[in-house]
């Protein structure tokens, strides 16, 4: 099998220089040569997340991006404001390999990892945007009969992100949740876990399509963030549920505060003493995205007994532990085509991931849709 | 000695009624008789503190405030904006007591607690701003020979506070603190620990004159948020020291959101790889108080390890069981003329506590300004 390895692949690389200019473009990478434990993975599957984009595109200026060249020689160049050059300086002028998770075929191993030539694996820890993929056996996981590699590309991020926010509620002692944006793919995986797991949810969402996409999944407690009685409509939600945690993929604005202002307003109808300093229940909000870049904005009409706080799988990973973390990803590969299928608007290839028009498409974050780039297609 | 008692005492009430009125007078009350392991103490010392206006004024509109009566017939009424009642809700019509925290002398005693009449002791648990409180045994702090009833009055919230917050340091693992307001009484008295301690603390003041105070007791790390150049004292100062937790006084605003942003900025200069998602390390401000009361404001670019909540001491104690709570309580004894010795502006009786000209003086909240109550002048 080894001798159709090629001699080399491409694999897509950003680079913003000092002088402000983002690059992205497509190198010729020799291929790796694995060694012990190590495997070849030639990458058939990997996934867009938004979590890609701020290493792919930084911040930079989408007007000015303009594109050159064409199938291996393309290239897209755009400008980078000024400003915010100082808090990228440990990147400035290193190309970076881009593509957090995503999988492919074992297509030769280094000794003492032989029994996975030719299994599919997924994988995750970025450079995934490239036909060739060098990684330890132990970070692997090998995907279970009849699933291809574009059903176990997106099998990390987005469902162990949303068996986090379960375990997290759990581990910090609440026992229903609200999520915001929470008809995306993630959205939707955290309301067949919370279904089939018996956890009270509280979706919010921004449009009647969004509700309605939820609504045939089963979802039962949704509020639409733009109706004229959203926080009347949150606050009785919160308290049907007994919601006191919430994750927040929007970030800035007023949203993070509505939020706990419901849940402070919730446990108090239920108060029976007065106490000056809000209810003593613990309400917490972790803000893991950032679809609004604004400011967050917190009204503290919720007593002494609130937090606010950003959330990272990587260091959630990192807090509970290997031997949790491997108890989530198992449930994942047990539920791989149920609960944790990923569904994708289309599927491109390293070189589209280089055309203006898909670069808009892919950057647009729309709800449910998610772009799957194939290298093995280039 | 039980023969001096006094057969009732005035107590002062504050009462915000359905109607959005604010009224605050003195009672005539019964003077209680101590049950098994009870104490009957004469208050002779309760200071105001910036926790004690909440429930003495609610959200008052102060320009209302009219007086009417002299002596213990004296009263004051005001207006309460009608938006603001329904977060009052459990309190409504109901005449509360007021003050946090005092010191006087036991002048009749429970079975069982024979052993503390003619003790001066410190209390907490509101009420204070009273000729007589009665309290369990269990409860109070019997002050050491030659302190006085003024020496012990302050004797829980701002040193137990201040200790707290070196305490909540040390136990989320981080080794520096930043503090707000921090020329305030409760701020020097958190030098005093620190300079003891060998903790490294960043002050932040407002004005030179403030600076001026920290610096006569010591204080090595202070920062002028008024000075031109804020954002870049900070950082330098957050730098030296390697305070990743802070905790503010003010509440609304950037400050919280420029402390953080120094911790990262101070962080990242000794990245030696670019992350994207920001420094891994936790950097968690805790708001305690609300002299600001405008919005939270929050920029996020501060990577995704860090957190925002309110700290409350009440919450902390519980938090760390009764064991570590005495350990705290056991040192503000050993070093209570030291440490934490705090000193009063003027000293006012329940009477005087009603005029509107002294109502303005102790709700000023200026710095290193603090009243204290003497019930027993009454």
């Amino acid at each position: 099998m080894s001798d159709a390895v090629k001699a080399d692949g491409l694999e897509l690389r950003s680079l913003i220089t000092s002088d402000g200019e983002l690059r992205l473009s497509l190198e010729r990478v020799k291929t790796p040569e694995p060694g012990p434990g190590q495997l070849l993975v030639q990458v058939q599957a990997s996934p867009i997340n938004p979590s890609d984009l701020g290493l792919l595109l930084g911040p930079v200026d989408m007007e000015s991006l303009s594109a050159s060249g064409s199938g291996e020689a393309a290239t897209v160049v755009g400008k980078v404001p000024p400003q915010r050059l100082p808090a990228l300086r440990p990147r400035l002028d290193e190309s970076m390999p881009v593509g957090n998770e995503g999988a492919g075929l074992v297509i030769k191993t280094g000794p003492g990892a032989e029994a996975y030539l030719g299994k599919t694996v997924a994988m995750l820890g970025g450079a995934m945007y490239a036909e060739h993929r060098l990684i330890g056996a132990a970070e692997v996981m090998v995907l279970p009969e009849g699933a291809s590699a574009a059903d176990g590309a997106s099998c990390f991020v987005n469902p162990l992100t949303a068996l986090g926010m379960v375990e997290t509620m759990r581990r910090e002692g609440h026992s229903a949740l609200v999520h915001t944006a929470a008809a995306s793919n993630l959205g939707q995986m955290l309301n067949k876990i919370c279904l089939k797991d018996g956890v009270p949810l509280v979706n919010i969402v921004r449009s009647a399509e969004q509700a309605e996409i939820l609504r045939k999944i089963g979802a039962r407690h949704i509020v639409d963030s733009t109706s004229a009685n959203f926080q009347a409509e949150l606050t009785e939600a919160v308290a049907e549920t007994g919601a006191t945690i919430a994750f927040d993929a929007i970030g800035g604005g007023d949203l993070a505060s509505q939020i706990l202002v419901a849940m402070e307003t919730a446990i108090n109808r239920k108060a029976e003493v007065y106490s000056r300093y809000g209810s003593a229940t613990h309400k917490q909000v972790y803000i893991y995205g950032g679809l609004d870049v604004s400011r967050t904005r917190i009204d503290r009409s919720i007593g002494m007994a609130w937090g606010v706080g950003g959330w990272l799988l990587t260091y959630f990973l990192q807090k509970i532990g290997p031997q949790d973390a491997q108890r989530l990803r198992d449930r994942v590969m047990a539920e791989l085509k149920t609960t944790f299928a990923s569904h994708y608007t289309a599927e491109i290839s390293l070189t589209e991931m280089l055309q203006p028009a898909t670069i808009a498409a892919y950057t647009r974050k729309a709800t449910g849709e998610k772009y799957l780039v194939v290298p093995s297609k280039s």
